[in-house]
């Protein structure tokens, strides 16, 4: 009886701080989409208002005492409700060891950060952000020493992000990049390239739009809980799993803008919409991880929104929008030109292999500067002879090197391999699909991806935080998270865009 | 030095509260415009929330001692400051006067209401509104009570939205209203009918749009600090001074829809823009009545929006905007056009002299209620046969009649005299503007209004609460309210257009 009231609490309070975490959701995806120019300063503060308040909320004395009284403590709840009590506890728990004196610090020297760095952006000089970079990497190192780790201190960081993931696990898995993709993909650059000049062509805006929703449905987003608007940063945002909402962007001269922002965030929106409602606040109604988020987002832009069979169903839809840009392109040319390999200084606009060269970079970077062994007065030196080592290719300005991200002037240090999880997760797990799903290639290419939909919703989306990344990978696949499915993905796809 | 501090204190929880409130806006704005269906649920809770968080830090103890310590206490504080305190001083001793049961309490009663009204509204049939109704009417009278009033329990309910107004003073008014209006507006009826018909042809959508936006920036919306959306029942919402967005709506068939909704909110986010910034949070920041806010919007609707001086300038850009609507139109005639009085049985359609039995009506039923002088059940009865006394007109049905508002079922008793005491301040603030003002209607005339907003900036705007509308008018026009005023621009404006 009692549990089952203090259940109760530790509902009630979580859905508060869900209600107020939403609500500066809405806030800043105004800010982004709607708010006029004069707004920014008091909205600014309204959003830092509604953050202290969510603070408050997730980390009160009572919070964490109806907590430790719930925790471990199995005799009214059921598993489910013990597993939320254990990642609320941990939660909790990190949160206490970052003291209120510690937060304000860290949030004045990133913003500061922030601020510098769009200043070094604008002038196009790494020498403009050197100081406040210093100071973000001092205190991030700080932060991994109050927050503890076992190996790494890049552990205490990435765990935020990526629960339970080390640095060791992702050498690992970069070790493997390097040893087989590397070459891979400098065997690509050294064939003929693939023609995609017909995505280059003039495409009005408006007629974008209309096939970027198109798209968005077909993928099963659902427009009854969610919309979607323009934003120069294509992003999603949830609400509520009834309100999940992407944005994209567009540019009139290169069709790859919209359609892959689209697909992109599409993919992270099905996620959140297929996180159960009815545990609205509570661990298991959340996302359980980036890399898995990411998982979803690649999965459908990349694995399904990038293969053949899809573009054979979608193609002559896609033709009736554009008749004068795609009427004369076969199908199999556009396959080919969407899958352009081309190696590229801008992390965002590369192709699926090349991208994990960018991640690869960032994350030595990250550790070396976590371990002292690389100054950041010698970040740029490092980044542009990685560029050429990994890459081939001279970094010719600031802006198109070192200063493109704007993740470690947020303080996000051991973030970016989430994104390079997320594509060999999501290889994984449209391996896996497929031995699931009879036919399922043969149902995207007769148009209908519903069922991989459902198989993504029923393994993935409706656990939440129920199970940790690690644990819903090994439910699912049956094994540890394996570089190789995306290795053999990445082999067969390209050896025949390429023919080798 | 204490006193100082204090006063900090206190400035610093009404702009959290005010980050609270403008969250508030910001998520119920958003519900409206740009909302999809299923987020309904989850943003009506998310709402409730932000206002639970809001009260707790108006009502918090923390705060009534801050301002018992700093009310009455002029060691420190200039005259502003102390004005701001005995203004949340009395808020909050209102506020207290209430408990939080009772709140709870009505805050059911009105949403039942609601829920009902909407079923009524649906079958067209008052009884399936009359058992909430009394329910409301009663939760009211205890309002009232709880509240306390010296001369009629309409005082207390009407002092929420019109400060220091009374029934009493009200009576006065309509009194006039009756004894001048009813008389002079049966005469017009009279009269020949003014033609209107090209108004009422084809205006497409987007070019109603476009002239909307022009008409706002030309009467002084700043759009860096604002926006215009589309919105079922167009409205002004506040999420600082630097962000007041008004919603319009649009009928292609009829052209008065769109222009007087954006003329009209236009107004009240001309005041809302107006408010000192600097000031955010404060009483001082803050519209001081609802009567006066509806003098902003009228002003510029009525006063300004349907002269002729107005359309002098503008005619031209609009002609340019509807050639083939008003092409052939000239300007007197749609200046007579746009204000055409008819006698109709809808208060939001009513034209600028109706539009006051409209409201008589309301308040004579209202205070009828609360006296106990008239029971729900008689009410539809009641209701018609004063709009056969006032308007000649029989009512027929409950939708045209009785059920056309929303505002009793949400609890709002009290609030309708505030839109004809908005009529009667803007009279008389415009001819206080037009002596104030060398050539005011010549500038107007030549496409200029920018005198007046200064003007109305200077003697209204600026000083948000600092004067109660009772002072500001005496300030501005050194009289108090004066029916007159209103009477003296109705007789001599639509004996012109009637040829009387």
């Amino acid at each position: 009886m009692k549990q089952t009231k203090l259940y109760k609490e530790y509902s009630d309070t979580l859905r508060k701080y869900a209600d107020v975490e939403h609500s500066i959701a809405v806030l800043s995806w105004d800010k982004e989409v709607n708010m006029p120019p004069d707004g920014n300063a008091f909205r600014t503060q309204q959003i830092a208002t509604l953050s202290g308040i969510a603070h408050e909320i997730a980390t009160s004395e009572r919070f964490g005492d109806v907590l430790e009284e719930l925790h471990g403590n199995d005799k009214e709840l059921d598993k489910e409700a013990l597993k939320n009590v254990q990642l609320s506890h941990n939660d909790y728990q990190r949160g206490k060891k970052l003291s209120h004196e510690f937060v304000v610090r860290r949030s004045t020297v990133c913003s500061n950060a922030y601020h510098q760095w769009l200043k070094a952006r604008e002038a196009n000089d790494f020498n403009l952000f050197k100081d406040t970079l210093e100071e973000v990497v001092k205190i991030k190192r700080e932060e991994a020493e109050l927050v503890g780790y076992e190996g790494h201190p890049y552990d205490a960081l990435l765990d935020e992000y990526e629960a339970n993931y080390t640095a060791a696990m992702l050498d690992t898995l970069f070790t493997d990049v390097k040893a087989k993709l590397v070459d891979f993909v400098r065997e690509i650059r050294g064939q003929e390239q693939v023609n995609d000049a017909f995505l280059l062509k003039h495409f009005p805006k408006q007629a974008q739009w209309d096939y970027s929703v198109d798209i968005l449905k077909k993928i099963g987003y659902n427009f009854k809980a969610g919309r979607q608007d323009w934003s120069p940063h294509p992003f999603t945002t949830t609400f509520s799993p009834q309100d999940v909402r992407v944005t994209t962007r567009v540019s009139e001269n290169d069709f790859n803008s919209l359609l892959w922002s689209s697909i992109h965030e599409g993919g992270h929106a099905l996620y959140e919409q297929g996180l159960p409602a009815e545990k609205y606040g509570l661990p298991s109604s959340r996302y359980t991880s980036l890399g898995i988020h990411e998982s979803q987002s690649r999965l459908w832009e990349n694995n399904v929104g990038r293969s053949l069979p899809f573009w054979k169903a979608q193609y002559s839809n896609l033709q009736q929008h554009f008749p004068t840009q795609f009427g004369n392109v076969p199908v199999e040319q556009f396959y080919k030109g969407i899958n352009k390999v081309q190696s590229s200084f801008i992390r965002t606009e590369s192709d699926e292999l090349h991208y994990h060269f960018h991640i690869l970079i960032r994350y030595e970077l990250e550790k070396a500067l976590l371990e002292d062994n690389l100054q950041v007065a010698d970040l740029e030196d490092a980044w542009n002879e990685k560029y050429k080592a990994y890459l081939d290719i001279d970094v010719p300005s600031a802006n198109q090197g070192i200063l493109q991200d704007v993740h470690w002037a947020y303080g996000s240090i051991g973030y970016f391999p989430t994104y390079s999880l997320g594509s060999f997760y999501a290889a994984q797990f449209y391996h896996q699909a497929t031995k699931d799903i009879d036919g399922l290639e043969a149902q995207i290419q007769a148009g209908d991806s519903s069922k991989l939909l459902t198989w993504l919703q029923q393994n993935i989306h409706q656990y939440g935080r129920t199970y940790s990344a690690l644990e819903l990978c090994e439910r699912t696949t049956a094994e540890a998270l394996n570089f190789d499915y995306f290795y053999k993905y990445a082999v067969e796809k390209y050896s025949g865009i390429y023919g080798l």
